[in-house]
């Protein structure tokens, strides 16, 4: 095999880590608890349901269900996810405005795709998701990082950066229960941030998954409300409350921005898997996919609750972190000093038997060492106050190490 | 709604038209026969073991079939698509090799996102699949356009255009049942073709959708099978041998250009519907294949027959046209002074109703005018006579407008 890496792009240099890679790591001792991946937990998957929703879909639809169709997606479904946005969003759209796609990731690329030439400035918020900066990346973007308050994205810091940077074309937030974070922006900054990007001209890429999944309150008015210009893209999956194997997310988008949307989206990969598709408006149509959804919530809620009990039982003081009250994610703020990935490699796994991600690839610059993400979702609230109490032992020590004893 | 066109990518600038836009012209007369889009017979779909395959798949894995898996997709279907192609093309490869992706479609796009820069040189033969440009247009390349003769591409011609050119990193070619023309590139040409890209150090995309519906031969070796660099990324589709619903193509690759795509896949879409691919694996645990594609096979034979008789008895002899023994599509070369395009709205709608896909977008550079491509697959024979009769008429009438009578 000869080497072939001078004719790749350079968006796929070898010799540049994707934001994505090696990103799990894997600990294959019996003891190891994962607190890594963001998975959804298997056991609440309503396999039956869907089982049925299949045979119902093929059964009704016959053999047109599996001919060429739209690149926006099968339109039943597509209505139902308009009206699901206007109920708990208060979105007003349409069948006509949503776009079926591979999971919200490839909203997110395509998205990236309808907007971006090389070395275009974008602005995201800091920590933020790592998928996102990988599709992101493919488009080499110049980028501007935001700090998070525990009200959402910084908007003063942000203005400073607009002023500063005024061709900023794209915002990217995840406004709710923050993937790593677990933060969630408040009503009257979702409002803010739509009036300084009429004022500052830029899109907004609102990354909503998680908005379903919370465990104090009903989800808040999507940025997208507020929306009066088209400039808002809001993007949304079925993974977190369904299945993520049917690879299913959407996208409500307006105007220009859909147009664009829609042609970088034909050329991509023309459509995708309507048998799905059809099948899950099935399920939705024979389901409560609500009552669905408060189950999820009632088992998510215990182990997010255990995850912030074990931080704060057994967290040294030095140590911060978010208390979220929805979605996957708690972020874990180290010392300076405490570099995450050597702590993993050092000490978590090998002493504690517990994995997380290390919290560099969240930053766009890589340039921030301190910080990591723990997942809730794949084990019991017992499993939780067990690993947190393994990794807060790990954590002492490095923090005792770090600092000198006075 | 503002106009948000100053924040679009120059890859969506709708002042440029999509390769894929308005490709399919309508025509709603109760007579209309459309030649036009290049979709499966519906009728010869297998639902009934399609929707067994489906209830299989979902009992037999349960619940962990619709957790994330990984970006190259059901390791079951990969290793029956890399068994196959074994023993119909002769390449020997094995499942770690094969990627599932979204239609051939995506396969293709993530080639060209793996491997092209702004301004990056490419080579294709022309006519070539329109859908193919316009995965090509997002990455901007610069074309170079290479003619394609009764046994493929023009060797001769591709070589004096890579001496000019040294710089060229890819080539797309569509070796089996071309589309649009339906000529299939001859064993001595593709064993050469790999030789000129050892020698000049570019990848070649070989695209073949269609190499198991030869209506004269078995399928000819791959290109891939002369590839011993790792240069040839091969891909295929299930779409025209099942269902293009499914939305599953796949593609063969090998060391630095694999880990590319790989690369590039993950960021785009993370991976895609395994529910899907595991459907898929049980049908063919359960269905032969082969003996399904024989019988579209002896269908699509009879259509293709039809339509060269037709075109042989009703075309004025200043009219081309390709003989293929393949694939769904005959090319039509009309006198250089007819405008394919200009005859398709003002006779051949409104005089023969009768629709096919006018050629110019099937040029890189869209400077051709007097091509146009036809689908024989949606039509009975008797239905091509009529509309190869209807159509041809108005033919002579546009050729003897063109042609002062002498």
């Amino acid at each position: 095999m000869i080497m072939l890496q001078d004719l790749l792009a350079q968006r796929a240099n070898p010799d540049v880590p994707s934001a994505l890679s090696g990103l799990f790591p894997q600990d294959t001792d019996p003891r190891a608890l994962s607190f890594a991946a963001g998975s959804p937990r298997e056991d609440l998957f309503p396999v039956a349901a869907m089982r049925a929703a299949f045979d119902t879909a093929i059964t009704e639809n016959g053999a047109h269900l599996f001919q060429y169709q739209t690149a926006q997606g099968n339109p039943g479904l597509r209505a139902k996810l308009a009206a699901r946005i206007g109920k708990w969003g208060q979105v007003t759209t349409t069948a006509d405005n949503v776009v079926l796609t591979v999971g919200g990731q490839q909203a997110i690329e395509l998205v990236a795709k309808a907007v971006l030439n090389v070395g275009d400035e974008i602005a995201v918020e800091v920590p933020t998701y790592v998928g996102a900066l990988a599709a992101f990346d493919l488009y080499q973007p110049t980028y501007h990082a935001v700090p998070l308050q525990a009200d959402g994205l910084d908007l003063d810091r942000l203005e400073d950066t607009l002023k500063r940077h005024p061709r900023i074309k794209l915002l990217y937030t995840v406004p709710d229960y923050h993937n790593p974070t677990g933060i969630t922006m408040s009503i009257a900054k979702r409002r803010q941030l739509v009036d300084l990007a009429n004022r500052y001209d830029f899109i907004i890429l609102e990354d909503s998954p998680y908005r379903d999944l919370g465990y104090t309150h009903v989800p808040l008015p999507a940025i997208k409300s507020f929306d009066t210009a088209g400039r808002v893209v809001f993007v949304s999956s079925l993974s977190k409350i369904l299945m993520p194997g049917l690879r299913t997310g959407w996208l409500v988008a307006d105007g220009d921005l859909l147009a664009a949307i829609l042609r970088v989206r034909l050329a991509s990969d023309l459509e995708t898997a309507n048998v799905v598709h059809a099948a899950i408006d099935a399920y939705l149509e024979a389901n409560d996919l609500d009552a669905h959804i408060d189950a999820l919530r009632a088992n998510y809620r215990a182990q997010c609750a255990a995850l912030v009990q074990g931080l704060t039982a057994y967290f040294p003081d030095e140590v911060g972190y978010t208390r979220p009250d929805g979605g996957f994610f708690d972020w874990v703020t180290l010392p300076e000093e405490v570099d995450a990935a050597a702590l993993l490699t050092q000490a978590a796994i090998p002493q504690a038997h517990v994995t997380y991600v290390p919290g560099t690839n969240f930053y766009p610059n890589r340039d921030v060492h301190n910080g990591l993400r723990l997942c809730f979702t794949g084990l019991t609230p017992h499993e939780i106050d067990v690993g947190m109490q393994r990794l807060g032992a790990v954590v002492k020590q490095a923090v005792r190490g770090a600092r000198p004893v006075v």
